[in-house]
């Protein structure tokens, strides 16, 4: 049997490699030889804390779903992937039975089988199997760290569509960590051309402006809704997705947006709860969205990246080596501020 | 000059009569001889407080923006109408220029000339002149007080609307106050069968199972979230609309209802702000919609009272004579919990 | 082995009857004994000529897809069913991981198995086994020929949503066969009021009349466009569906609606060619669309049943028993303007 | 008073030059001064013919609807434009209270008065007031050429949102003369990256090319749907916009989309009808949609332009200048394959 390495999270900040047998894929499933893993904050979140919500992580687990690589085998009943395909593999099996499944809306299969969710473990390991209707071959102008990267920029588009993001808007994204950098992107890929960003740390918002942001707004050195009144020259923004999960910021996107105005949800507020202008709200019969996770994006994110459109690699600022994992994912929990987007190179590219 | 009659607030918790002139038609309106005018909640809080949020009373002021009565003379451009139909007016008067207008959304029209908001008066008097586009027509079998209350029901058509209700769907109603009650006849006449409506008046709650609610609550001597999947048999709501305004409320309608669902928020909160559970609300992928005023609703209304789907004077709990209005005014803010809606007969019914 | 009846089409105009093994369910299936069995037209075109454009009857075939029944024994995964339960059958079984049933529209899955579309057997036979989550149980109000009857209910309801039916408009319907009554019955559980009933054959217009449209139109006696333009005072309609596929007919809905109008074509045209008056169709900016069988309307439509709003069994004008299959299909046949909708009693209901 | 040159049209296949008094603007309007005026189809029909359906040249009249010039004169209600300022045109004042205006329709308002269709004359002259809501200011980046081609880049936007375009579909484009043209620029603005344009002229073809198109296919030597079959690689389509008119152009798209797909028609049937296969538009449960003019289009599609997402002049063939209108006219209509787009240079550019 053919044996790979495993890094396990052993307890609360602590990783260390395992081996494990090599699966193999059943009928339906490829066997996919994983080449880059992205570092996202919920596996910091599980590694920091142990638990999200009711997810507790009960060790040995397997940390990490944003994942692209190389197929080794297949499954007797897969026809549209042959050995040697590069692919990106979208981390939800989901149960194609229940009225979610039925209705569009997988994202919300009460049912789903999710990488690095406990109790399914995720993916920072040397191969894994996966259903292969999951697993989108990459076109020759795509590489693994992009098909990695598929994840949380199928993330930005599904804000974008939850806010339905249109060409013509002026929008608004408070929080310019990976997930508001994945949103500007995807915003920029719809045709939308006004868009404003706004953190608190300068290094963020500089990533902002090279992306393609219109301006940039540092909140703490600028009141946030009079520098977006100046800059759309008293126009009122179409959109705002915030990413930052502070009711303050929300509360402020309230007051910049026009009448009518969708306003969505990406980031979780620490509390769990946010307390909200809502007269205002009301006053110009805004609209508040959310998103958990994304639905139908893989293969048009893709696209967007194959066709030069978007690159996505542009968000990456620190690559580890496998080897390396226990001092990646302490680097990230340490220098949240500086490190935007950490991916870890699961495969040694000497070997290849 | 014709003299009539005119309810004017002099002050907070204070109105008399004054006469003024009856006005005359320009070319694109009607002169309507008012019959009956409804008691908002809007109309009360001025009453009370003078001002609501940043609209501020300055006497003399007339109230009341839900009205019925018959044309006694139209303009030279006026086709529509005649002399002698009975009409039910829509008070608010936009622009027809601005990006809101022009796209459909005439209700966030921000130059709306809108009945009994200041500074613009409204209609406790005994005539009005009015623009002819929107005074709409009754059929036969709808008299003038079913006519006030077209602009009530509005309001509950536009929540359906907002909230995207849908035939088969299971619906929660917070509040049976007058907006919650037409909020249930608006659901029905959609072709919802399942609504359920929470209160903690038990007067209130049985005038919504008389109205038709498939079960009722009370809130405070029940658990709301826990009655409404025992009485979904463990499924949950499709739908919430809240019309109280309170965040707990709001926060049990997150609770209550299905991934993907929408919440609607008619009633505002006496604070101007809510303090809600979001976590929960973006696991789910809620979305929160919110309700001003509303738009393209008169002629269906109409159509659905007409046709018999609904009894809109079935809320009615009492009628005011017009001489009487300062009692009637005080009565509502004395007894809010008694008196569901109350509707000012403005003219004499021995006189015609 | 318990043995069934079933009847098979053994070419064309031919029946008849043989014994076949009663079916075992598997883990996720239940097996349902049949009550009513409701006549298609497609099955009559099956019977009469062998073939529907590529699906070829190849004999011995079973007909029939419009199915209630009770549950008789059920699978081992089965949970949200037991013996005794009647249920109505939604007869196409899909594949769950296409990309339109990835994105809920089911009903347009190339891999789907559906009752008596060739080469899959339909139910003119005692007993079958069906997914169990394609039976969907009746409340105890809805009796199984109501429950055979949700089939083409199905089709009324999708009708009215491909067309975008909202209360209010003012619809015409063309064509009062089954699928224009039960589209009907649709339109008013919706909420729509005002309804035109058009067709040749004066027995299928009283039909319609009495199951609530506003006026009829015969329209081989009337002219059409004239008698709507009178019937709404000189108002368009926003809504036109046709179950008659001739072309000339939706050339009238064309002229007769309202600009900015939805046409749902639900009728197929005998030559499979339409020739349309299609700068008048673009002079009004008009959508046309199409209805394929169905998705996500059985739950809706047998609450529309249990509630009392639509009472289904009106539209059947014949119940033959199955001993007197080949009769019934001769009928029908033989007699389509005047049996509007037959349906088979499989069980005899002195046996109970 | 002071004067201008006016082209008109004098009989068919006719236009001299008489000289009008400058018009002065009212309270709402600007005077523009023209620079560029584009020809469009609709010009050339009625300079050829007299006539589109019921619209009648009556002579003298004005041709021209697509503007771009300078505003000289302003209005005193005039708050948004100053002079000086160069815009683009809207060739179309609405009533902005009839229903389809109410609800955000207003192509659609029966009572728009729009340049060059008769009685109300165009834009062939020197100046022009128009109504200050319907003239766009152009930003520093954007050109009167490029102001006066929003008028037919505001049909492609249409035609793409009527066809609802989304990011990561694949598209065909039937015709690629200048509405073909500039629709396939609006898809690639709203982030479409395969897009195939089929026509009969190379010339066209190789434009189609230039601007962007995945590949192009020549109707008249190959097998359109089966090129796109094989360039797709067995997908098929999920968009068809159709700029040709011909019914068997439209055959062709009905049978190389997907199930579900929208087809849009933009071009006009020169016989008003169209013979369609229409057993397998429902088989595939298509939806047909059409367009009239735009709607709510000028800013985002300005927007594009200045972006640089869509460079509009592209587009241009040819460019005549005012002197020369006659020639203009007549070497379109000579000409109708070889010149895509020409343009009257309407102001002498030695003069400025």
């Amino acid at each position: 049997m053919k044996k790979m390495k495993v890094a396990v999270m052993d307890g609360i900040g602590q990783t260390s490699f395992v081996e494990r047998e090599v699966p193999r894929p059943n009928e339906h499933e490829v066997l996919v030889e994983l080449d880059y893993v992205g570092v996202c904050g919920s596996d910091l979140h599980y590694y920091e804390s142990g638990a999200i919500g009711d997810y507790i992580v009960q060790p040995p687990f397997v940390l990490g779903h944003e994942a692209g690589g190389k197929v080794v085998e297949i499954g007797k009943g897969v026809t549209h992937l042959k050995v040697g395909d590069l692919v990106a593999l979208e981390p939800g099996k989901t149960c194609g039975k229940c009225e979610f499944c039925r209705t569009g809306r997988y994202n919300l299969c009460p049912d789903v089988a999710f990488f690095a969710t406990p109790p399914i473990d995720g993916v920072f390991q040397e191969y894994v199997t996966h259903d292969a209707s999951l697993c989108f071959k990459l076109p020759d102008t795509v590489d693994t760290m992009s098909g990695a990267l598929i994840e949380p920029l199928a993330v930005g588009f599904h804000a974008a569509f939850q806010g339905e993001a249109k060409i013509g808007q002026k929008a608004v994204i408070t929080g310019a960590g990976a997930i508001g950098l994945v949103t500007l992107l995807a915003l920029k890929a719809l045709g939308l051309n006004e868009i404003y960003v706004v953190d608190v740390m300068d290094n963020r918002l500089e990533k902002a402006k090279e992306l393609g942001a219109t301006a940039v707004i540092n909140g703490k050195k600028e009141d946030t809704v009079a520098k977006l009144r100046e800059y759309t020259q008293g126009k009122e923004l179409d959109l705002a997705i915030d990413t930052t999960g502070s009711a303050f910021v929300v509360g402020q996107a309230i007051e910049a947006v026009k009448k009518g105005a969708n306003i969505v949800l990406v980031g979780y507020s620490p509390t769990g709860r946010m307390d909200l202008p809502i007269s205002l709200f009301m006053d110009k019969e805004l609209s508040l969205k959310s998103v958990f996770r994304y639905r139908h994006i893989y293969p048009l994110a893709i696209e967007a990246v194959a066709s030069g459109r978007i690159n996505v690699k542009d968000i990456v600022t620190n690559v580890f080596e496998f080897a390396d994992i226990q001092n990646a994912l302490d680097s990230c929990v340490n220098n949240k501020q500086e490190i935007v987007k950490a991916v870890i190179q699961i495969k040694d590219p000497t070997l290849n």
